[in-house]
């Protein structure tokens, strides 16, 4: 998940200037406002970026009303919190309802580090990210509102910072020693802390990644998604207000306002870089290199495969993307390299009857290949946070439960060993039109297109917010996504066939 | 959880042919209106009495239409299902909305065996617990109503069922060398079974343990509790149609039936033969031996508390019972043995408006011990699932989800080697009455009991649902509840500093 906050996002002075005095100014308005609510909120400050947890704690403070919020960082756990169970003091620091708490060095952190330090193996990490889940569900069903941010910097990022703090003594005494051990273990850093992460990215209360480079950026990015969530909460109060006004069915029971567990994640905004921007489209292979490495890469998965399948190593690979990317064109280049029973493609159109009065995700594990075996989905469950999601299909409760169930089913394929490759197939808009327009004049490929494919280009929009968050959030350590220029088939091409077979060689 | 189904129920013939035909007739009804129901429906039979769960099976199919029931016995797995992640099995064999599900040997079942065979260890089971637990989450947040029930026999049933089937050869083929495994390692495997069981009974899917030695009554339990479910799912879907009916507010949006989530857990009826009526009531001390006994437990005590003390082990000790049943003369009779640095005593009465906007484990947290001390809720965290829930002061999700939040919050205490002593004081109607009388009519007591202490006696009914589902949830191997005879409060303060006294040796 952390890549989406490694795209260089960055915000000019100017345009910092012209949303910081609304955004502050609407921020403290609806501060005052949620005094009057049944929910109270936390915010968690955290991140890879410590001097920055800092500076956002101050800029919070500064900005809003600092009477209502209450600062918490939880250092180094006094007698009184080691003689208690572990979550002891984050119980006693709960905010009332009406309140907002910041919270930084918090549980989900306390975690992390030990397992960085290697205090806790792979099992207890397990068992105490399932204690956070079960703690955040406990407040989230009370109504409590937990807005989670990660402050991520990049490798390089880190190391001219700590390269500049050497030169500059003012900056120097913001960077510890904890800021070198990131800097000298980042790679398996970085995977402890995705893995917890995703594993504490529940529906009641996902995490927000954050790129922390640009102060102005991160700071406006931060209060912005303060300030969604707090309109969409109080909207939800008044909701639910005028209902019970309406109704006035409940008599002694207090109700917790139900949206409050919707609330937590905040609106995306389509003006945001996103990851899908950070693809570099103009990457080409002509045609004559195209043959040659094509060839090539088929030949070694097809030796690749035998080998897996002699081994009864099996292999799910999805594909998603614009329309128009190329995935069938691809598919058929990696079947080429495959024996015909090997591999079963599996095409993702609109659920049938009997799909429908399932699980969506019935339909995907009907197709979990037999050992040895692989299956290529074309398009996949992904639909329920692309599709579903922009087209009104499943309702906002149920696309947003589901990253959680998403990355809860693909870690039973990793688990059980089997090799999971996902590939998003990016193109531009220019790019689609023009191959629409050559699909509608080439008769061979006219039954590709249809008006719905026009139509859907004028959401391309609301995709590209839906297809970042995807990233954002179902890009595991055990499931990454790979994002393929596709502009150029023969690169696509090459690029695809060649993951695949590097995926299976790196799990024989 | 299994002591509640180890108190003897049984069904005579007469009441189980009165019961019959109009709870047969009324499945059947229920089971043709579920099919236009947007929910499906699983219902779990497992248990430590194997035969009895094939039993059920074939009951369930003979009183309910068997065309649209789907009867699966989850055996070895076959080889299609070995190559495949564990539940994949499971998510095969999911009914479609509108039916209904009888699953056997399933997911809890497997895991149980093998923690009792000592397959995988203890942080392999909690990470299949896990997984079981997100699995029935994912389906009851699509609107799935599990419910599951474990029939359960005692040891000393299961021999003479042994027994008999030795000597009777029509009898003899239901028993497998599996049961007289469970015999021989009855206690142990127990154990495992409340371990896990407790850990799978959340708000969403409940286990409901049945009493299996009178078929009668088991047969008979089973279906009722199915058809509580059934109704109170129906009402919920048709509540639901009525609301989107009136607001039609979704368009395309699929909407699954809200309140398919809470109606998992079935009705308590007040008629059953309840774990509190296990409680020997006649038991007694007299005088003289009681100041003998009483004595000799309280230096007992103190010596161990000093001990504990020393060697940083705190306690907590819980209190509950009904109005007059003796809790504050038994804590006065425990702290008579303890130095008052040592303890303190947390009496519970309505929250404060402070705790009123807190979670309503907040203000308990707060209180928990530090090292070497020893707390004494006068009152507890119970209050939610008991007042609370008699006079409504929870919302029926809240008081329902409780149960699990409270095992959570037990097993950080024990995880966290706090010593944890739950005391329910058990007195019957008559004697409160008379205790109330008494109380009226001592002038130094009269301060204890107003009109209101008269009205709560007429919950008595009420109250003794609560209370004895409370003990069938929330009675763990790591924090049991103790029922003591209360009526003769010299045994009652004996039994107490006794009970504390053992649990401080056991611990130390």
């Amino acid at each position: 998940m952390l890549e989406a906050a490694e795209i260089g996002s960055s915000l000019s002075r100017e345009d910092y200037k012209k949303r910081e005095p609304e955004l502050r100014w609407e921020l403290v308005q609806l501060q005052h406002r949620f005094k009057a609510s049944k929910s109270s909120m936390i915010i968690v400050v955290e991140g890879d970026d410590r001097p920055g947890c800092d500076d956002v704690m101050n800029v919070l403070n500064a900005w809003m009303d600092p009477r209502f919020i209450e600062t918490q960082a939880f250092g180094l756990p006094t007698d009184e919190e080691r003689e208690r169970p572990l979550f002891w003091r984050y119980w006693r620091a709960l905010p009332a309802r009406g309140r907002i708490a910041i919270f930084s060095t918090e549980w989900t952190l306390w975690t992390i580090a030990a397992r960085m330090r290697g205090n806790i193996d792979e099992r207890e990490m397990e068992h105490r990210t399932d204690q956070i889940r079960r703690f955040e569900k406990a407040l989230a069903d009370d109504g409590t509102v937990l807005v989670k941010f990660w402050l991520h910097i990049s490798k390089r990022e880190l190391k001219k910072r700590l390269k500049a703090g050497e030169k500059n003594p003012e900056e120097l005494w913001r960077y510890r020693q904890e800021d070198k051990t990131i800097y000298k273990k980042y790679a398996s850093g970085m995977a402890v802390v995705e893995t917890i992460l995703g594993k504490t990215s529940t529906a009641e209360a996902p995490w927000i990644a954050v790129e922390s480079t640009c102060r102005r950026h991160r700071d406006i990015t931060v209060a912005e998604a303060i300030r969604s969530v707090l309109r969409r909460c109080l909207d939800g109060d008044d909701a639910a207000a005028e209902k019970n006004a309406g109704g006035a069915k409940q008599v002694g029971a207090t109700k917790r306002p139900e949206t409050a567990r919707r609330a937590a994640a905040p609106e995306r905004q389509h003006d945001a870089h996103t990851v899908l921007d950070t693809v570099d489209l103009k990457l080409k292979i002509d045609d004559k290199r195209y043959e040659k490495q094509i060839v090539r890469e088929q030949a070694r998965l097809h030796r690749l495969a035998l080998k897996a399948a002699r081994k009864e190593r099996s292999a799910v690979l999805l594909f998603e993307g614009w329309d128009a990317a190329g995935k069938g064109g691809a598919i058929r280049r990696l079947t080429a390299a495959l024996n015909a029973q090997m591999y079963r493609i599996v095409p993702i159109a609109a659920p049938t009857e009997e799909e429908r009065a399932h699980h969506y995700l019935w339909r995907f594990w009907r197709h979990v290949p037999r050992l040895g075996r692989i299956a290529i989905f074309d398009r996949s469950w992904y639909g329920r946070v692309l599709v579903e999601r922009v087209e009104g299909f499943a309702a906002r409760e149920e696309w947003q439960r589901a990253y959680a169930e998403i990355n809860d089913f693909e870690e039973q394929l990793t688990d059980d060993r089997i090799v999971l490759c996902k590939f998003w197939l990016h193109i531009d808009k220019a790019e689609q039109l023009r191959r629409f327009k050559e699909r509608r004049s080439t008769s061979y490929k006219r039954f590709k297109i249809t008006e719905e494919d026009f139509r859907n280009r004028k959401k391309w929009n609301a995709y590209e917010v839906a297809a970042n968050e995807m990233v954002a959030r179902t890009s595991t350590p055990h499931a990454p996504w790979h994002l393929i220029a596709a502009n150029d088939k023969n690169h696509a091409r090459v690029e695809i066939v060649r993951i695949v077979a590097d995926s299976l060689k790196e799990a024989l």
